[in-house]
């Protein structure tokens, strides 16, 4: 194998290699689009079932609406135009014709969705309605990276439609904590929440609340985002409802989404130079079987590994799913050709049976994370593997939590704020032209606002003129 | 409600009404384009994930390809051009400006996975390559139907490379008969198969086989293919792989699909004058529960059903999965009205639990298929449910078959041929022009050629000329 580049030294050639390589994703002929490989759609497949069972735990059912969006419907809400439009990718020929109306292919999906909520809510009795799609997504970009920023890329889009607006905020929030919860006990990444300034919030939205995690490079990426839109688009898509009084009143709404930039996510947060790290729960081998033999032990051994399959597939039981274990018994290549490319690829758990193990009744196992190797007895091998990938589990978010709080600081001098790479807790004004010249001295944005951050009286780190929070300010992706 | 279409007087009226009113799907602003609802999608999701399981289960893989394919690829494959050119939506714009190469939206993806097989696949060691998506299709349409055809639609779509022919054969026909198994025992579908004509063939196919199902006005569904593209894909985009021995050699390659186009089959198969009938192993739910009370004894009869709802929790296995159930608490409808509305949603049983079931501690069960009601004691509820379940599904397959057994017919007389209606076996020169001319004349194309079919020296029923074989005529959607 070719020799990966260090983690250190350059952290997107690190990375870029890693998606290469452990065959995540490739690039595609058509620019700015990517290829999600089986191994990298095969974690997509993990986060998707474990995820839409959390959202729709809290009512909300999944839809299909259509990838064409007449042109005009964009049109209907001013700011999400503006705020969309250098993005688009349009049709303008269609069964052999040009077309009378363009077609836009989604960037999002608010107006196509919010011009049927207006078809399908007429009473109190139809609300609140809780809709999410999985789908295909389309935003025309210039600098693309695989799984972070590209022309196209798969997400949920959840949209919600309430009587009131302390409703719809409640949902805005209830579904930032099932991605909390997600980020932190599925992936294994911790995360920090708050509210996006108004320069950042998503166009045509009240208020925009974000996940936010640190990469292995003390940047942050922006992981998933919950809006409250109050009537903003049920005013312009006639969204109305007969109250029980009989009266007629505009709908409150919400949408939120996470995407598959969430596998970028995974590789920059856990991975390190030998390779992908992989959280157990999302892992699509979380252990990797294999034999060792010399001359006629073969059978023995290959014996020796079918029981244990036996026993993984009779009572291998991890989060509450059948443990997915692959057993590895390709003869062209050397056990340590093995190790490596598993170890590249990112399987949390590696069980060796060889020549000694066969002797002494043992198994060898040996965990990516760590690189230790423990010898246990094969009756005891099942039991060990499943709270072994439990400790992996909870050891990469441990580990990346420290590595979150070492890199978080709070700045009041100017100097310092310039030169800090990680999360920055700084007093800002609130002003946006602050906001925007930060951005051009620093590269660095406000990634969030604390929603129930404690009240503290400070000057902005910019201006010095008076501040009643600090936010958090990073270099983003 | 309003009235329902008949399904004897208008079939076509009567599909359309049962889809929008048991609100499978909707129509969307685009013209030709459907928005999956809920409850449509729900179904959509039971399919996906039993298919899903029965396709892995021959070690094929899910991926992910880009939407949007380069305008040059199409061009390729001459065949393929020619058949999908009329169908193709184009991108001409991307990010405010116009396109130097316009991207097709895929109407299927041969081209722009075979460009990436092509650089996957060097050696023998890559082979077999077993790939499948799950993805948005669009063909431009100028005819739609919700379901049966629209500009967009869902399908899954799997492409494989192997060594030589008869392995690639093999795939061709062992997902074929994946398709018979999971549209006969899981949808309640009774199909045939054979060959496509070549006049029927896949654009780019050597051999296109099909599964036809029966609908309920007698017409044929195609509900899924599977094709051997022969190397008719590796030579124009260049997939070879060096042999064990050393030599270069094309690939050979399959490809298959089946689409929402089944929710289609579902309605037109089961569906009757009271609306949906769903086979209970992709019902969204299989059981409602209705509790049915008058003044005082609502607490009591609430009580009764969550007792039952707690031992379908606990031991309600049907299918290997949890009973989906629904508890209908509503209280502004009376139960006639969920009675009624239930039942045109398909729902394929009913329990009531009323005052007189809370006197003997017995439940009420309504059978969506058969409409009998049966009273057990409560202690056996559960187990009378799922024996029933088992039933119903049994008993909407083997109604179907009947039906298609019953309207199948064999035809040697022109004047019969012409005014018959359902699966026709006649004989076929094995000429186009014959085949033109009869579809011509009767609005019959030939849905399939029988893959191993007896040989029966007979006369075209057109012609009059040698035929060795019968072929199955019918009108097709």
């Amino acid at each position: 194998m070719s020799k990966q580049n260090s983690r250190e030294m350059d952290f997107s050639a690190w990375y870029n290699d890693i998606v290469l390589r452990a065959e995540l994703a490739d690039y595609a002929p058509v620019k700015g689009c990517m290829i999600i490989r089986p191994y990298g759609y095969g974690i997509w497949e993990n986060i998707q079932s474990i995820l839409d069972k959390m959202i729709k735990s809290v009512g909300v059912k999944n839809a299909y609406f259509p990838l064409f969006i007449p042109e005009s419907f964009i049109h209907k809400e001013a700011e999400h135009l503006t705020g969309f439009s250098p993005e688009l990718a349009v049709v303008t020929y269609g069964g052999g014709k040009e077309l009378e109306e363009k077609l836009v292919v989604r960037p999002t999906s608010e107006t196509i969705i919010n011009a049927m909520f207006s078809k399908w809510i007429q009473s109190f009795r139809d609300l609140p309605l809780l809709i999410n799609q999985w789908a295909n997504i389309v935003r025309w970009e210039m600098r693309t990276r695989l799984f972070l920023r590209t022309t196209e890329f798969l997400w949920q889009e959840g949209h919600t439609a309430h009587a009131d607006h302390t409703e719809a905020q409640e949902m805005t929030l209830r579904i930032l904590s099932i991605y909390e919860d997600f980020m932190q006990s599925v992936l294994a990444i911790p995360i920090i929440y708050g509210r996006k300034s108004e320069a950042q919030r998503f166009p045509g939205a009240l208020e925009t609340y974000t996940i936010e995690a640190m990469m292995g490079d003390k940047k942050s990426l922006q992981a998933g985002t919950s809006h409250d839109l109050g009537q903003n688009f049920a005013k312009p898509f006639d969204i109305t409802y007969q109250t029980k009084k009989n009266k007629l009143e505009y709908v409150w709404q919400t949408s939120w989404g996470v995407s598959t930039r969430l596998i970028g996510a995974i590789v920059m947060v856990h991975g390190d130079d030998i390779g992908l790290v992989l959280p157990p729960m999302i892992a699509p081998i979380q252990v990797v079987l294999i034999p060792i033999w010399k001359g006629d032990e073969k059978e023995k051994v290959l014996q020796a590994i079918h029981s244990l399959e036996g026993k993984f597939v009779s009572n291998g039981i991890y989060a509450n799913l059948p443990i997915r274990f692959h057993t590895d018994t390709r003869e062209e290549f050397t056990p340590g050709y093995k190790f490596n490319e598993w170890e590249m690829k990112g399987v949390p758990l590696r069980v060796e049976i060889g020549p000694r193990d066969l002797k002494n009744s043992t198994v060898t196992i040996a965990r990516r994370d760590g690189g230790e190797r423990i010898i246990v007895k094969e009756g005891k091998a099942l039991e060990v593997v499943i709270s072994t990938l439990e400790a992996i589990q909870g050891s990469l978010f441990d580990k990346a939590k420290r590595f979150m709080e070492d890199n978080t600081y709070v700045v009041d001098d100017w100097k310092e704020f310039k030169d800090k790479k990680g999360f920055i807790l700084s007093h800002w004004c609130g002003e946006a032209k602050c906001e925007e010249d930060i951005q051009k001295k620093t590269n660095m944005t406000i990634r969030c606002i604390p929603i129930n951050g404690n009240v503290e009286k400070g000057k902005c780190i910019l201006c010095g003129k008076e501040s009643k929070m600090r936010v958090v300010f990073a270099k983003a992706y």
